[in-house]
């Protein structure tokens, strides 16, 4: 593990979403391992990004704010890189409906123009992506492995899903080397608590660190959940391992839980709280896709990869982060 | 049969790329039924729009030239339409990989805007979209049926996918009557013979009706082909039956057939003629999916629909096309 993160010293990376929850994280870990890391967020406040996820390593760190969609920065940014986290995405399943165009632009248009700038100034670069279990739609077999069919239930899943192949393409067909990770629900310090737009979880632990009830919509659909410390050594995995070059993988997490007793262990994780059981919205009812939970036995193996923070010990730290830190995300 | 033609009757259709190989041939299949025709082209020189497609229906249709990445002129020409053929797209592969953002302006933008506009300005409207089969990439297994995995081998494929979805999407989600024909190799009268953008056979058919010899990349690659007549009945089909609402259907041909075989049988269908085969251009080769044919008993089943023309008498009915009309298409 020493000899692997020492590998990082020096080495030129771009993290696009990189002031967001998972890319702020991913910068913290490469910095500390003396990566060049250039992060790139267009700091659009429905979205993730947040200049204080980057609080106390501002001077280690070289951030640009341009969008993704903007192919003239994205191409003086990538040309010297040697690895590129491509995290930036319209991530809202809600928003995608009601402004499908706009998803479309962030999640496929711009993919689309990454990969081109890449192929023609930066061929020999390593991408590492940040797809979604959300392509997948509603299971037809549980858990869910790579061959099982994409069926994406919202306009966010199908751009995603495109995005995702783009970058598989240009693996296949241009020599770039590519590797998408299918995120399932990730969570923990400096995701977005505001509203639900990343993750439910956010809306929840807020909730309960300012003492109020949460609502619970349904209660029974199983899901995972990945830590984001452990989805972040996922992603430096993902950059190391020639043998992910052009595949796929799931990610899961520590266990399988129902969103009931996930909310049990918010609840018991804050030391105190409560929580409502609702039935669901009916204009979600239309995209929820019942229970989901993913093997990644296929990462594991090529990678050596595995979780390493339980489940409620994962809660804890989330909650801790925003006891101290939630002013800075409302 | 005679009833269910008279039901097209005045009905209001719309056609996309309806200026173009199978867009026409629809199109003058719905003339004969009486229905209400408004066919909108781009007329672009590299696609299949042509004008002659429509001589001797000209009074009968209403021909509007505009493009379907123009949202203005589709928010007008769909309000109060009863049924939809979605046929307009980028088909070639080879472009798509030039020029993937157009690609994908054309077939993930453009549909995107004509659902929202569906969605908003005429939520009853039943759409007929045609995919391709070259969303499946390389098989698995033969014969493909619709639970084979999707894996594009092409941007033009990427784009078509997400194409379909959206489409799928769209009738589950909003209650707008959609269905995805995944159409394989098509080809017969009108369909466009100076160059590959659409069919290799159309290159074929051209050499051979010129007297030339024409070439065959590798030979033992087996392949369906479905005969343009066939397809308008799938597509009419298609409309008609309430069972396919939401689905994805295969379309196939009368028969499986090597590219060799099917060069004799251009050879013999034409009465005279020579072919070359040659190796699989290495630019080609990275793209290329080795043998494809589908099964289509889906669609079969759920409409009754079955290819009527066979293989031989298709390209004899292709040949004696082109012999009159060549210089049309030239």
């Amino acid at each position: 593990m020493e000899q692997l993160e020492k590998a990082w010293a020096g080495r030129r990376v771009l993290v696009t979403g990189g002031l967001g929850f998972i890319g702020s994280n991913l910068a913290r870990a490469l910095v500390e391992r003396s990566a060049d890391v250039v992060l790139v967020d267009s700091l659009i406040p429905e979205y993730g990004g947040n200049l204080f996820n980057v609080a106390g390593i501002e001077d280690r760190v070289r951030v640009n704010i341009s969008d993704v969609r903007d192919p003239h920065s994205l191409r003086h940014l990538v040309q010297d890189r040697e690895v590129i986290f491509n995290l930036a995405g319209q991530t809202s399943h809600m928003d995608s409906m009601a402004d499908p165009v706009t998803d479309l632009e962030i999640n496929c248009v711009a993919q689309l123009r990454l990969l081109e700038v890449c192929r023609h100034h930066n061929p020999g670069v390593k991408i590492v992506f940040a797809s979604t279990r959300q392509i997948y739609g509603k299971p037809d077999y549980l858990p869910v492995d790579e061959k099982h069919l994409l069926r994406p239930t919202d306009v966010n899943g199908i751009n995603k899903m495109a995005g995702e192949w783009y970058h598989i393409l240009y693996n296949n067909v241009y020599g770039l080397r590519s590797t998408a990770l299918r995120l399932t629900n990730t969570f923990g310090p400096r995701m977005r608590v505001k509203d639900a737009r990343q993750t439910f979880l956010g809306v929840w632990i807020r909730a309960a660190v300012e003492g109020r009830a949460f609502e619970v919509w349904g209660g029974e659909q199983l899901r995972d959940f990945t830590y984001v410390d452990d989805c972040v050594d996922a992603l430096l995995a993902a950059a190391d391992a020639k043998a992910v070059d052009g595949g796929i993988f799931n990610l899961g997490g520590d266990r399988v839980i129902s969103l009931k007793d996930l909310a049990d262990l918010v609840v018991a994780a804050n030391g105190s709280g409560s929580y409502a059981i609702k039935s669901f919205p009916p204009e979600r009812k239309k995209i929820d896709i019942g229970d989901y939970y993913a093997t990644d036995a296929k990462f594991r193996q090529a990678t050596g990869w595995r979780p390493r923070v339980p489940l409620d010990e994962a809660l804890r730290r989330s909650i801790a982060f925003y006891r101290e830190n939630l002013p800075h995300y409302l």
